[in-house]
Parts: C-alpha cells; structure tokens; sequence
C-alpha cells in the first residue's frame, strides 16, 4: 500500500543514471523522489532559486541542493542553507537533467544542457519544439528511444491521451471533443484565483487538442477549457465518435488493461474530485498523489452504439511523474516499453483495483 | 439605465391580470417585482413558508404577504410579521398563480390551483408533464397561448434554448454537444458545498438535453454537466455542428437580432463569469441582475465551415425571469408574440449593447 | 427604496463644486455616482488607465472620460472608446480631485494637484501623511473643514471607526481587540486567491489599529487580520473593555442612534455575509452596495458588565462612499456635520432599519 | 520522514491492549492507523455504517470490518463487501473501543459499552459530561490514570490546550482572548458550504473557552469563532495577558520543549495554512497530516511586555490522533506520561525541526 522509498529489489544495474533536478517544486521534488525509488537511477542533485522550505526538505532527504543562478548564492546563505554549488556544477556531475522549470522557462536552459553534452527532460509547459519528441509511455514509448531531448506533456494532455490512446489504437476514433474544468491553482499556491467565477479560455480550439496530436499525431480532437476556483484535480468531460459499435463493456474492459488509468464509483460514494484525492491518501500514497487518471465506472456510457461520454479526473501535480521515470529509461535504453512501464508502476504502487 | 420600478407609459389596460407568486424566494421575488412594473398585471399577493427578511421586505415593497400553510401563522404572529391570510384566501384573489416554490415541490399544489380554477406557471424544477407546454419566449410563445398551466423552463435550459433556436430555425444543427458548466449554490446560500471540488454528474447525459427537446423537440442535443464551487453564474462550453457552411459573422449578426443574447469582450477585459455580474452591478439593474444570456463575442468560433463553439454565461437566478412575464401575457392572450417580447424587454432594461 | 440617481429635492444651490474622480475603478464609479445624486456637486470628469467596459459605461452615464495617462490616448483610440482630454486638463475643469487611485499610487499625484492648485480626497490606501486629516464622518467631520487634502480612512478602519467612535465618546473604553477576516479579492478580480487557504498578517499588531488612531488618537486599540477565500465582505471580531458597566441594551440604543451603523438578525435568517448582501440586493441598492457597518443584533453581548463582544460585516467596495460625500462638504464648507451627514444618508438611502 | 508503518522495536508487551474503532471515518481512519503503529495495541476491528471504498480500504489494511447496526448487513452484502459482524460482536473481542462516531452520536452507545464492560474513549464532538475526564495528553494524563470513559476533546480545544498550558503553567495567564477562523468542511465532503461567504457563530463566547476549561479548569479564556470558505485547517488568532513580563524568545522557547507544538516561518514561504499542509505532504506524512499545532515563529510578538499575541494553524482531521493513542495508555496504565507522548511522537513522527 506504501511505496516510497521503498527500493525495488533484484536486478540492480552496476551503473546507474545519474538524474539531476532543474527546479526542485512541485513537479520536480515528485520526480525526484520517484527516481530515487528506482534501481536503475540515482538523483545527484536538485536545483532551488530561493530559499525556502523545500531546499531544507531536500537536504533532509538527501539530496544535494544547488542553486539555479549564481547570484542567488548570497540569498541561501543569509538564510543558513547550505549549497553544494551551481547548476552549472550539477551538470557536471549528471547524465541527464529533468528539467522542472515553470513553462516557458525550461527552454531557456536548453542550450546549457546543449552545451554541456547532457540530456534533458522537459515538462508540458514547454512549446514541443523543445524536444526531438512529446512524449507518453503508453502511446509512443518507442519513439523516445536514445534521444537526447524529451518533453513528457502536461498533466492533461498526458490524462487524455492515456485513455484515448487505447480507443485509438484499438477501436478507432472518428472524433473527440473534451472540455477541460481545470483547477486554478496548485493546493499550496495561495496567491491565485478566482475564488469565486469561472473562467473560460477564449482561445478556440484550446491548445490542448494539437498537444494531443503531438503524442498521436493523427487524432481528430478539438477541445475547450475553463477555469474553475479549486486547487486540487482538473476534470475532463469527453465525447468521442467510435469507428465500431461498441458496449460500456467493451470500454471498460479495454482501458482496464492499462494500470494507469484507474476507476472510481460514485455508488460506493466517490461523487467528486475530493473523494477521488481522499482514496489516495487513504492508500497512504506518498503526498496523496493520484498518479492514474481516474475514470468513473458509473460515468462512462456509449450511446447509440458509437458515441462515447466519459468523465475523468486529473491529478495535475503528480500524474506526469511515472511519465517522466520511463521516459528516462526510454532515453538510456534501459528497459524496453513494458519492462520500463511495470517496473514504475511496482514501484510507485500505481494499478490499484479497488473499485 | 435603470428601469425599476418605472411604468411602460401608454398602452393601459382597464383591467390588469390579477398576479400571485407562490414562494417569494430567489425567483419569486424577482418575478413579483417585474411583474409589478408591467401595466397590464399586478401582483395581488406573496406566499412565503417561514417569518425571514424577506417576508418584511415583501411588505415593504406592497406586497400583501400570506401564509403557504396554515400551521405557519403562529411562526409569523411570534415574529411580529403581519400576514394577510393563507395561500388558499390569496387564491380567491388572483387569475394567475407563478409557483416559485422548491423543485419538486410545485407539483404538489396543482391540484389545489386546479380545484381553485386559478391558471398556474411552475418553473423548470417541475417535470415537464406538470404543465401543457415548456415555454420559451423565443421559441414556443404561441403555444402557450391561453393555456391554464405553463412550465417556465429552468435557468439552464432557458439559456440553451435562446442560443440554440436561432440556429435551429435559421441555419439547421445536426447535433448539440454540450458541457453545463453549473455553480453549486445561489450566492445567498452558504449551506451548500463543495468548497474545493469539481462534482460530475454521472447520468449520462445529463437532463439538460432532453429538457431542451421539452421546448424545441426535434433537436439533437447531448449534454453532461459538472457542479463547481461558485455561486454567481452557470458556464456552457457548447458545439453545435450545422446544417449549412457558415462564418462567424454569420453567427454573431444571427444572434444579435435577439435581445436576450447579449455579448461581451475578452479583450475589453470581460474575462469571466464575475466581470459579466460586474456589469450587471454597473448597469444599476435591480439585484445586479443579468436576465440576458451572455456569449463571449471572441469566444465564438466556426471550425471547418459547420463546427461551431462557443461559451455562454447564465445568470441562475434572473434568466427566467422575463420568460415568466411572457408566458403571462401569452396565457391570458394580452399580446402577441413580438409586442410581448419588446414590452417585457423595455420595462425590464434588456437590450444593452455595450460591446 | 431606491435611490440612485434621484437628486434630492429643494435647496438648491447655485454653484455646484466641480468634482474629478481619479480612477474610475470600484471606489471611483460608486464615489461618481454618489455625487452625482447630490445638488450640491457634480461630476466633471472621471479618468482611466486602460480601454474598458467601466470607460464605455462612464460615457452612457454622462461623465466624461479622461485618461489619467497621455500615453495610454492611442489605446483608447483603437478601442473606438472616445476621449475628452488628459488628467492634466480635467484638473483646469475641477475643484476637487477624489482620488481612486490603487493603494500607494494616488501619493504619486498629490504634487499634480497641489501645483494645480486642485483640492483633493485620498483613499486609505495612502498612508496617513497625505493629508492634513485621516476622515470619518462621526468622528471628527469638523476636522476637516476648509481642509485642502484630506484622507478618507479604508473600509476596515472607516468600520471600526463607525462602531468605536459611539462607545469611546459616550460610555469609554479602555481596550479595543480587533479580528479582521478579509475578504481576499473584490467579486470582479478573478486574478487573486487564495482559493482554499487562510493567511495571516504576520505583521504584528495589524496596521488597522493604528490607522484607527489616526482617526480616533486616544483610543488603545490592537488588531490583527487574516486573509480567507471569499469576495464579498470582511467581518471583524471586536472586543471592547468599557469604562463603564453596561448592558446589551445599552449599547444597542446608542448604536441605534447612528444611522450608518445597521442590524441583522440571525434569527431572521441573516446568518452570514452572504445573507447580508442578499439584504441589500433585496432593497434594490445600486450594485448591491451595503454602505453601512451591519452589526447583528443577536451577536453582541456584554459580558461581566464590561466586557463587549460583537461582529461586524463590512462591504468593502462601498461603505467608504458616503464618506467621501461627505468630506467633500466639510472640504468646502458647505454644510455642517449634521446637516451633511444627514443629506448624504438621504440621498443614499442610509439608514434601514428592518430588523 | 517516513512513519507508518514501522512499528517500534524492542519494549514488546506480551499482552496488546485489544482496540476496536466504532467510526472508520476521518478520525477513526487515523486513530486506527495510529494505534497500529504502536506495539502495545493493536486494532481487532472497526465499524462502519454503509459501504463505502473505506469499507473496502479497511479490509485491505488488514483492519477486520464490523457493521455499526445490523439492519446494514443487507447492503454491505449487496455491495460485495465482506462483513465480520456486528458492533455487538466486535464488542466481545476488545478492550476499549474508541467512538469515532459523529457528534452527539457517540453518546447514545455509551449505555451499551457499560454493559459489556468496554472502556471507551469518546471524542470532542461529544458533551464533557460523557466521560470521567476531558483529556489533553500535556495538560492532564495522570487524570485518565485507570479511567473507563476519557473523552479526547476536540481539535480545536486540543490546539488551545497545547499552546496554552505551558503558558499557564510555567508563566501564568491572566485572560485569553482567541479567535477561531474554522475551515468550513472537511476536504472529501463536497456538500457543505459556504463557497463564499463568512458565517459568525452568534452565540457568545462561542463552546470553545469552556471546552478549554474542561481541561484546563482554572484558566480565564473567552473566544468567538467564524466559519470560512476553506477545508484545509483552522486558523486561531489567539491574544494572552500575561501574568509575568516575557519576551517573545521567552515564550518561543517555553513552546519548543513541546514537540507537538511545532514552527513554521512566513520568511521561508510558509505564509498560509495551504502552505503549512504542503509541509506535511512533503514529509510524507501519511494521508499529509499535520499532527502538531503550528505557530509561525514571526507570528509570535508581545507588546507592552505581557500581552502575547500568536496565530496558530491546527490539522483538524489529526490533531487529536496523538491524544488518542496517549489516553489509551493512560486508560490501562501502561506507561507514565512521559514516556507515552516520548512513544506516540516517536511512532508518529511528531517532533519535526524544520524551521
């Protein structure tokens, strides 16, 4: 039930992957600690630009803390936390850096990494070009083998094509259209609203559906978002037109092959986003992150034979981060897709059955 | 600018229709006071459950207050609040009755209104069968036309109705798919959650769209809704595919010979459902009512010629309110369809065209 | 009932003072509208930074429209919104500036108006050396007679003041402990959380007790503040060491006397902010404005005989209003305390007593 | 960092102290996973009213799962859920039970573990006068020494003890003065409000300074409360005379021999109760709980020398859990005070030194 830090046993590599963190927030301090629960791989260090309470954590747990910029130094050491260099230090001592910056940010560090021969790793708020390929595990795990530049996608992208991979490639898909009810702002960030609107993203289609199609390229998906005042998951209601007839059943059977997707029942009283985050903490999941997109067993029905509802909830800080272990291992040749995948998921305990 | 309580000048009728509200709450407050500033009804009486503000206030207003059960009066006598009498001594005097009460709740004093030969409106919280029609101004006017039981339809689909006619009538859609977007309480209400949660509706689809078909049957629409913590206004992310290549110039001088759809920018910094209250509030309306449905003029767009998108902002407690006065008139055969429309619009301020 | 924008009847004057608004934001557009229901004084212009619905809106009312910038004139041009002229040439039309700056910012312009030889009014989110007086119309009106730069104290401090000032001048007290819950944002401003959290001011005691002695200077006053997700009103938590041994009814009858002080009832059912708005919405107040300090009734209490507990609810965006109404008069000595504070509550509508 | 669920070594009792918990819901949930850490108890079941996926998480712990009445076995059969049996049967194999039911529940099976000669531990939600002493583990252990009913008191009485009984004790307290600024709902419950609004509790003092008093009997301490739009912690704002003159670093370090009394700093980021929580993910914590009460540590200040002003962030889903497991063991004399709050901190991990 309890995974972290739990290490996986048997075969330990002789060698492993040297992982540096850029930006030790909240995505970085997540795929830290899941990388640090592999055999294969091992962190050396997570960068911080101001002291705070997180770079103390960090030293707690062990990992070597740098700074991002040089002039920020002086900052740390007002503060009494020590430092064990610069970033530009940690690249030295790395085979590749999961870069965690806030979006937009990360490309800026990419001709560093360039320069010093190292890999990278960047995150959905980067524009795709950033890498030679946008990644997920489940749809184009292949496609990131020995690369030197990976972008593991958002949090929703990742969610959607999760559970629209399998319909895709398995029973053909005319067309989705899927709204996003997004959550403002993280739990901790305090700072942002609104706390009482909702807000629409006027864009149209919102950028979603083309993230999309940078994982599978040929989707036919048009998507919209709004913002809604909660911190805790995003939501996903999806229609999509099958190319086959087929049963609730038939869905359901089909997306329970893939442990990353998990399901919840509102008739054993999961109605919304909080009880689904409450399962995970009753599992005593580390953080209580929810990494599986979770699907209501009760909220999915085909009608007229092809068109398919759904309804899917979103943990935004931490479902990217298995995502971001086998791309890792993509990027090395570690394991092959399978191995890599159920190697995570073990060790991160992902693949509940509950409901 | 402000139009309470001022009288439409001209047009008086000897005999104005006799008006009572039954369940002077959120609705029936605001259907008593835009009644009571027609020319050609008055309100003769408001029922109300339990002694509250709101009872003094009807008073206040001249609005003759009376008991929705007898066993109440004694609650009443101890709060020092005078009544008139019980609903059934206010049905002696009133041709109409507007039933406001608590969904589900309205049917349950049809056989009473009947017994009295008193004509009824019930508002969309009913079943539809409650009544001989499902009215919308817009799209059923005629059909209401002296009928003795009318049902107002509720906020939601009222708003979907309005956008959706237009098209229907004029273009064609083929299918509607539709997100209600929905806020959890009225803004008065703090007894009702969630206060950090998206909650889905797992009935799939959602009631919305059949209860569209209630007022234009031959339509092909699929709805799902989420409640999200927000009190001041429903959000619909809606795509409609037509029947006809169209622009979206096309689609907004369509909507804009409809005074009930009113539009706001984007770029002039009407960004989400509180900035379109916030106009309301500037507008000087009574409450800081919006009874118009409110699209984002740069939230509309056609995709590929026949995929039309588009956000609307629903003002829960007001929208209906208009539909109400309508269907009076329709009822009591007082005017036609389009000097009904333009009456109620004038007297109640609708019809801005800011941006 | 409603008041906006009726012009009180009777004693006329010849000349009307000339009023400016600097900052036509949510103090602004209701300071404008405020003055305008007066015969004593007009408004000349009200200024902008940015194009905006508040810009179009403050043309259909009929005040004219300044840019506060020059540099912002082209932004304005592309928006189609007309412009009469800069700041600069609305102070050669005014005689008094009331300043709406944001927090901080009106001190920036207090060079402008005095080398224009222009009075003006400062909010309280200037510090308190802007001005000669730091106002609040009970407490020391006369002080600012024949001022040239006067200070309208905050929403906060304009509320303790309100309930203080009775209990210091007449009965005496020894010891003021105050809880500001804050409202964290304004219904409009979608921007700022927190969406599920409470903050602190760490800062201690909180500056709302010496900004009360600024008005009240011999008053021993210590506050703190927390900050919590909700916009439409704060509420404090006061408590009151007296001078004197008195009973609940003591302190009621002397608050009653002053009409800017109001009461709820939570066994009327206002037993919230929310219920507290709904009140004014409910008397058709312009935007719903609540500007007086609502005490509930059944929430004071004395305790020991001189210990005084009791909560108030503050509208934050209006309870200012008339107070700059009425420093205005005492600016230009045009009415004595009484007669303004009476004429200003007239026109407003001030002083309901429902409950 | 990481505590459940290593049990301690060495000190291993033959004989556990056999635990049920009638109430796995939030503080069930948790006092179970706590007692099971511990090595000289051990959980031989838990009730629960209707299915649910705790019902299942439950059996998946290894917790054997008992219904509350038997009238519910028809569902947890229909549901698929294995049942051991009834609370009467539980009843038969424990030592104590531990009521976790709702407020004012707890007591109505008082009568039936006195007949079967059950210890029991009642929690805050119920009235004082249920058990032979309101406990606080550092304010009054040796009064429970032997006890058949204790009555852990609530989280928010909890928090006041710990902060307040060093002060009193060691300094002496002439009055206390604190606000209670509540979160309004617990996370996963989605159907309370408010959303946005701010309820006083009108009846002053509000429960919480007698509750105190419960434990604390000759402390003076009068407090009002507020409900918030929040479901994360409550935030107390809490004013104290002093009998003696002290420093804040007098104070502070009185506070830090108490590890369940624990600091946050506003200088290292943590400015809100959102951010308090993100600590306690980031250590791990089971479920993200918070045991400790937490002071920010430049929140502290006393002025004048003896009145003590302080903010303090309380957890309350766990806040009582340590007391629990501590009034067991003072229930069954199984170790001395010291040695049980050394014990239940160790297990638990209470005692963090971060900042």
């Amino acid at each position: 039930m309890l995974h972290y830090p739990a290490r996986p046993k048997g075969k330990v590599r002789l060698m492993k992957v040297k992982v540096g963190i850029n930006g030790y927030g909240t995505i970085g301090k997540r795929v830290a600690d899941a990388v640090a629960a592999q055999s294969d791989m091992e962190i050396v260090g997570v960068t911080k630009t101001r002291p705070s309470v997180e770079a103390i954590q960090a030293w707690e747990k062990g990992y070597p803390l740098y700074v991002a910029k040089r002039s920020s130094l002086e900052l740390f050491d007002e503060a009494g936390i020590r430092v064990e260099g610069t970033l530009e230090d940690l690249l030295q001592k790395v085979d590749i850096m999961i870069d965690c910056s806030p979006g937009k940010v990360g490309a800026t560090y990419k001709p560093l990494y360039e320069k010093e021969g190292v890999k990278a790793i960047f995150q959905g708020g980067e524009k795709a070009d950033v890498a030679e390929v946008s990644f997920n595990a489940y749809a184009n795990y292949q496609k990131a083998w020995g690369s030197s530049f990976v972008r593991v996608v958002s949090c929703n992208t990742t969610a959607l094509v999760r559970t629209l991979y399998p319909l895709h490639s398995e029973i053909g898909v005319e067309e989705v259209q899927a709204v996003m009810i997004r959550r403002a702002a993280d739990p901790w960030d305090s700072s942002k609203g609104p706390i009482n609107a909702i807000e629409p993203s006027l864009k149209l289609p919102s950028h979603h559906g083309p993230d999309v199609q940078t994982v599978i390229p040929d989707i036919n998906i048009y998507t919209t978002a709004v913002k809604v005042p909660t911190t805790i998951m995003h939501l996903h209601s999806v229609i999509v037109k099958l190319s086959k007839d087929s049963t609730d059943e038939d869905i359901l059977s089909l997306w329970e092959r893939f442990p990353r997707i998990a399901f919840a029942s509102g008739s054993l009283g999961i109605k919304s986003t909080a009880r689904v985050m409450e399962m995970a903490r009753d599992m005593l999941r580390p953080r209580g992150d929810m990494y599986e997109t979770v699907l209501w067993r009760d909220g999915v029905k085909v009608m007229g034979g092809r068109t398919l509802y759904y309804y899917q909830a979103v943990h935004q800080e931490s479902d990217v981060v298995p995502e971001n272990v086998d791309a890792i291992r993509a990027m090395f040749q570690l394991m092959e897709k399978e191995e890599s995948i159920e190697t995570t998921d073990r060790t991160l305990g992902i693949g509940w059955k509950i409901v």
